[in-house]
């Protein structure tokens, strides 16, 4: 065999070389050089993964956004494509990781990564969470705990565990089928034993239905208090943020919460990207794997954070989890391909997916625990929405009222109690503090207000927690950008004003720029800026969400200026400052008692949802009663963006009080 | 922190040195030496395992079976216990590996091993399986293969791709309720698009309860002929033998047969040393994975032997698998921890497992896969003799009715359609070849049956397949015992007798032994022999039948004699001769034409089973109905094991045509 094999592969003096050769390739990151080799036709990304180097792909591998650039200081690699390379990176032996390709000895230098997955923070903006004042456990609740004893075996009485179990369920909770996991199966022997036949039992019943019927989720020995916790966990994966709040299913209390950028952010900002990515690499696997750390960290961390009484609380004890999530997010979680999302016609493989376990999804939670993915609508309006409205009350609405959901996609739910209509667009990451380059979540250490004086364009700044500056969060960038537009630091088409007579305007590595903190204020030691790059990022944000909500509104032919309220979920959206969002062109002109902030409303709605089945039941309707609009198929939401890529819009009498605002301003300079 | 680890560690001059030292154990096997480092207290055992080297231990590391003995060619041991070496053994260095603690560096020569569980072989010996002429798939399966054709999605029709099939499911079958795991959304997808909207579906529905609702096993793109096979496996797992059989659920019809040792046994030849050796080492991981590569290696085994015009046939295609077993194989599979089976009052933790997935249980069919384990009715009574009962159909027998499963376990069940009794005791693996210096299981090359001249003492032989022989299989020990107590080369005790006048009468290394087989005449090129050992593991095995059902039929006062029947389960069943089995005491000594050799029962059972669930709810039922009669309770069965410990019987009088048979041959002589 080996010999034929030698055979077909033999060359004679005559015969061209064979193509395939090795090379070697020698990173060097962070001053410590690592090397690796690949046959020719290997793509530098993928070389760099093996040397065990991880090169953040913030566009998915799609060569766009130039973040995967490396320089080769020896030998050359070919180069599929240079964009957002300039001639000069190019002279220096810049090149694009996953758009160039291995084809001889080479030697690279990878910058200094941006880390921005693993800056785990301790979160010290925690949302205020009143518990519904009709909660009542022993009814809103699917999963029950009951005490249950036993009659011990003996020679007379050899019944199998299950049996017995099953019969004492019978007789002592009236409870007729019981079905059970080969894994509970596996300790069963061992809780009955050492509880000495007296055991608590976890179970899921079918609310309201049928009360008989249950599934055994967990067996604990001995008889635990009626009255100590049970844990349950809310989660929303944003495409940005990862929200997770650890509940007390018996009260209902939120007696944690944690939130961490998601750690797909790696591989792509936006979901096309990582959907791309996914496809890529072997149908989602890493995807799913990333999204999974960060889920189970966070649950880690929130489990920490609990001051129980009864002990220490571990990830293992959490016995039911909700989910919300855009459509892609939910499928990267399940490892359902996402490929379909994104192409024509946009069609998800599963919009409301089954009951699930812990084990199922992978979530380092009790293996049988209940864990509830919530229903969306569409691709491009997922569970996060159908749950934000449940949160914001729009669905009971008596007048017309308007839902923003301002994060990486930025969706818009028009209606009220009789109709529903929704529609979404790419906002991208920047109003969570990502693809900025000081951007940050809101946590201690953020700047979240600036304001900038009109006559010395010198800023000064409120930072959460006090303390020296680490960077802003969004609606320090929203603040930052409305006063920069309004003391003419920057122009109505987003230009760094280089005119302006600042030392703090400046040219810098992306282009011109703005310094906030200088580098001897900030926690860094070097300076805080906002760049022309930073700002393009945010008018696409904005625009995109301006554009989402006029079409929409235009679409059902209802004038945006009568609906009665403006409610805005979104991370960040509790310290938005109106006046700000208004003068960038983000939110409408109007009166700004119409707007209210609700905070992350996805993970609102998924705790409502993971406490009562009678709110998870209005879920499923709301996601029924939703009618999508798709604006890929409609050429007027690209129009509405174009206009709205200003500051505050093309249009500038859609914004009166902005006009007003700048006419201020110039008659004080 | 290194630091404190340190100075925690430090040993001052005075100090005594700490007492955890390590050592090198040097191992040589085949010539090969490896090495290992381990702390002092490391049992031997143990130290080969983390070298590598397998290390067989039939009584499951106890002690009892001297089976791991190895020599310490260097240094020494701490022996806990030597039973079953000689002094002799003792001085030449021998120690038991389950048995000896490492103090010091030492090196150890390791004998060959017996390599029980890889001989591998290719089966000859095949049931002859009639598909039951009632037989009618579509009535009797609780699988069903499904043609949809769906709606493409477009702009217009966004539907998920799951709503979008369970629309179809409703429309064109009638199916209002169709669950589906994560595993299958996955693929589902691709499927769709593959299949250009035409699929196939495969379903378990409840049979013939609720026709609405069904579960999804697989989803295949296009529309598969429906003539074509739907493949199910029907599995028995022995203590000492696994069978399974690859059946169209379609026609029925068995496709192909495959039979191997269970893996299991290097760690234990009885369920017994199984359970102690799984609570040993973590809880049965081992074990489990070692039945799993058993069962998978046969399912793949039996995949290659079809010959099927629809192309290969791989494991995956498996979409239902029925598994007997006794109730410890059964736990052992599921991983769950089987030692209350083994401790009064013998408690099993489950005898009806609940419908398990191809994915729960770790089998190489199907993810999805209906695997139906089978239900047992006590600690010893398991899944297999209920399924034994229904494929023998003593459970509609008119007149009372002995059954007897002869296997690793002895069980017996007596009864009719009425009442149905049963008891079990432990035969050990003898009568499967396993335990016997020359034994094997009834393969090619097998001796089957044996004469031995009475005057010259030479034998005459019969080899499964024809060709030279490699080993004796159960039919040929009996025979072989039988021949040799009637021409008196072993006497009423089982001892070899040394006054016989013949060269194949010698002194062996396991003591006395009578020679079969010149290693001129064997595969092997070794002599085949039967040792006084072999010969008391064949006593102690028919003793422990005989007794059981002597014993049963005294308990419930019905005379053995007027049973009207002897129907014989267990693999080797169907060639036994009934002569000789009575001569040795097997069987009782009644007119032959009551007797009736079955073969493999439990698997015929799980076969029916797989095919029909009315088949299958009759095994529920005769579960239910049988009366277990607990043995190790009754002074009476210990009693009778001992009286039967003899060729036939120390009551010779219960055997009449033996003492006959006796007569006549001194007469010869």
């Amino acid at each position: 065999m080996l010999r034929s094999a030698c055979f077909v592969g033999r060359q004679t003096e005559h015969a061209p070389r064979t193509k395939v050769m090795q090379h070697t390739v020698s990173f060097t990151l962070d001053d410590k050089p690592t090397a690796v080799i690949v046959p020719t036709n290997t793509l530098l990304a993928d070389a760099a993964h093996l040397a065990g180097i991880d090169i953040g792909q913030p566009c998915g591998g799609q060569g766009r956004c130039g973040r995967c650039a490396v320089q080769v200081t020896e030998g050359s690699v070919k180069r599929r494509s240079t964009l957002r390379l300039s001639p000069v990176d190019i002279e220096q032996g810049y090149a694009l990781a996953c758009q160039s390709i291995v084809e001889g000895d080479i030697a690279i230098y990878v910058p200094p990564q941006e880390k921005i997955e693993r800056r785990l923070t301790t979160d010290r903006v925690v949302a205020e969470v009143t518990v519904p004042a009709d909660y009542e456990y022993s009814f809103a609740q699917t999963v029950r705990r009951l005490h249950l004893t036993l009659n011990p075996p003996s020679m007379d009485d050899q019944t199998d565990d299950w049996a017995r179990l099953q019969t004492a369920f019978r007789l002592q909770h009236q409870i007729e089928r019981l079905t059970c996991s080969v894994g509970l199966l596996r300790k069963m022997g061992y809780v009955l034993r050492e509880g000495d036949w007296k055991v608590t039992a976890i179970i899921e019943t079918n609310q309201p239905a049928d009360q008989m019927t249950a599934r055994l989720i967990d067996l604990r020995p001995s008889h635990e208090d009626e009255y100590a916790p049970l844990w349950g966990s809310a989660i929303d994966i944003g495409t940005t943020t990862v929200t997770l709040w650890l509940v007390d299913l018996v009260t209902g209390q939120v007696r944690a919460q944690a939130a961490e950028y998601n750690g797909q952010i790696a591989r792509g900002e936006d979901v096309v990207s990582r959907i791309i990515f996914a496809a890529k690499n072997g149908g989602g696997g890493e995807m799913r794997q990333r999204v999974l750390e960060t889920i189970n960290s966070l649950l880690e961390l929130a489990c920490k954070r609990v001051k129980s009484p009864q002990g220490k609380v571990t990830p293992d004890q959490v016995i039911k989890a909700t989910i919300a999530g855009n459509s892609t997010m939910m499928h990267l979680l399940l490892g359902i391909p996402a490929s379909s999302i994104r192409l024509s016609p946009f069609i998800t493989t599963v919009n409301h997916p089954p009951s699930m376990t812990g084990r199922d999804v992978g979530l380092n939670a009790c293996p049988e625990a209940v864990v509830d993915c919530l229903p969306g609508v569409a691709s491009y309006v997922g569970a996060d929405i159908t749950s934000g409205v449940l949160s914001s009350g729009l669905d009971g609405a008596e007048n017309v009222t308007l839902f923003l959901d301002v994060g990486t996609n930025g969706e818009t739910v028009l209606g009220n109690r009789d109709w529903l209509v929704t529609c979404a667009c790419s906002a991208g990451p920047a109003f969570e503090g990502a693809g900025v380059v000081n951007g940050m979540r809101a946590t201690q250490g953020a700047i979240e207000e600036v304001w900038i004086n009109s006559e010395t364009l010198e800023p000064t700044y409120r930072v959460i927690g006090g303390g020296k500056p680490k960077g802003i969060c969004g609606s320090g960038l929203i603040s930052l950008l409305s006063e920069a537009f309004i003391t003419g630091v920057v122009d109505k088409g987003g230009n760094v004003n280089v005119a302006a007579s600042s030392s703090r305007v400046r040219e810098g590595a992306h282009g011109r720029e703005y310094v906030v903190a200088w580098g001897h204020e900030s926690d860094s030691g070097e300076d805080i800026v906002i760049t022309r790059v930073d700002i393009d990022n945010l008018l696409r944000a904005k625009a995109a969400i301006y554009a989402g909500f006029t079409v929409l509104a235009e679409n059902v032919g209802i004038p945006l200026e009568t609906t009665d309220k403006v409610l805005i979920g979104g991370s960040f959206g509790k310290y938005i400052n109106v006046e700000k969002a208004v003068q960038i062109g983000l939110l409408p002109d109007m009166d700004w008692s119409r707007f209210e902030f609700l905070g992350n409303t996805s993970v609102k709605g998924a705790y409502l949802a993971l406490l009562d089945w009678r709110k998870r039941e209005r879920i499923t309707e709301i996601a029924k009663r939703m009618t999508y609009v798709e604006l890929s198929a409609d050429n007027s939401f690209y129009e509405a963006f174009t206009s709205a890529l200003f500051l505050p819009h093309t249009d500038l009498s859609k914004f009166p009080s902005v006009a007003e605002a700048l006419e201020s301003k110039k008659v004080d300079r």
